[in-house]
């Protein structure tokens, strides 16, 4: 029989892990010794923090990430068809979602290997929650394009498509260019446009801060350089 | 000074409390004396379950639904504006998703009301997690039509969209219409669509499946019939 894949939340911030990991979720991941992470320095770090009862450099780790080959995938997937379950982490949050998680969850199933996720944080569902914008209807698009044009072209459609769908449009950016976004999105979007910030989720200095375009501009620019954010937008 | 809103998630199935919710969540959850619900009767019982300490009947509730005016809105913000901290809960899952509690989020951000979201379960995110499908870029579009006509022709959009964009199409349906959705699913998208079910998210009975629908179409219909089950499709 073959082992569980079991997707394994991880901290996205350094507040109280009390707050944000269920403690079945915690026990979960001490008692395995497979691992399939995103980054093996946080991954290892991670594994230290929540006390795993055993040295580390006994466990097993591959790493999954954009550069993971087809092949690559295979061998992750031997220990699952030998029979040990393995624990798929990411970064930082919960795994397959916002990363390339999900290519060995979709080898996984085609092998009829069991997958179980686990209850963590996403600074992507709690930043939609906190918004205050549509929770009936929404789109995670992940980055947006770096060249000014397109990007710009880009978030003309994404206003456009929640002005006809009512679809919040929720998508990220690389931290160092979180002001730059910012300062497109008050360029391009109309003044009644719902633009939410989640920033440093979780965190003890998280923010959410939900205000319409026009409200936006009469302020200074957020505190969100190179902090991580989400944003959101609604018409 | 007013006081803060809370998001607070609550169980989605009779599973172990321990492997969905944060100690710390119950903790804030156990402390509050205001509570704005989707549905009283399903608060009632999971604030007896987690033992709060209090008398429920010394707790103040009001109930925010679909039916739920302005002005009801305008009454849940009062204990916030006197200075006294609210726990705003959904029936199962996270509040303000996939449920009209974003009503009384997006009124605290009108008031400067700070608003905080606790982690927990999430159908749509953990359907998402475990179905394998694209996580960097997905769209959550609720109920589809229930003329046949109608929702055939949504189906085809939704399947049109995932292709035209990669993202994976998520929904939901009323228990009992499940088998009809699937049907119809089976019916209206090409042999090579990949469509999960993500049943009975958290409970023991749980099932995450993902086939292509030419793979499905070999086997007799899955067993969702009455069972909350999440929907989604990429091709």
């Amino acid at each position: 029989m073959s082992g569980k894949l079991y997707l394994l939340p991880t901290p996205i911030s350094k507040s109280s892990i009390d707050m944000v990991m269920p403690t079945g979720v915690i026990q979960l991941t001490r008692a395995l010794n497979y691992f399939v992470v995103e980054e093996l320095r946080t991954a290892r770090r991670y594994l230290s923090l929540i006390k795993v009862g055993k040295p580390i450099d006994d466990l097993t780790f591959f790493v999954l990430n954009e550069h993971t080959s087809e092949q690559g995938i295979e061998t992750m997937l031997a220990p699952l068809l030998g029979g040990n379950d393995v624990g798929l982490m990411s970064e930082a949050g919960v795994p397959a979602v916002a990363d390339p998680g999900s290519l060995l969850v979709i080898a996984a199933h085609r092998k009829g290997i069991p997958v179980i996720p686990m209850v963590g944080p996403s600074s992507i569902l709690l930043g939609l929650m906190a918004s205050g914008l549509n929770g009936q209807n929404f789109a995670f698009v992940g980055y947006l394009p770096v060249k000014p044009d397109e990007r710009r072209r880009r978030i003309r459609q994404l206003e456009q498509r929640s002005r006809t769908e009512g679809q919040t449009q929720i998508f990220i950016e690389a931290p160092y260019r979180n002001l730059q976004l910012f300062k497109d999105l008050l360029q391009v979007c109309s003044e009644q446009t719902l633009l939410t910030i989640a920033v440093e989720v979780t965190s003890i200095n998280e923010q959410f801060i939900t205000k319409t375009v026009r409200e936006w501009k009469l302020l200074p620019p957020p505190d969100i350089n190179k902090k991580n954010t989400v944003f959101l937008l609604l018409t």
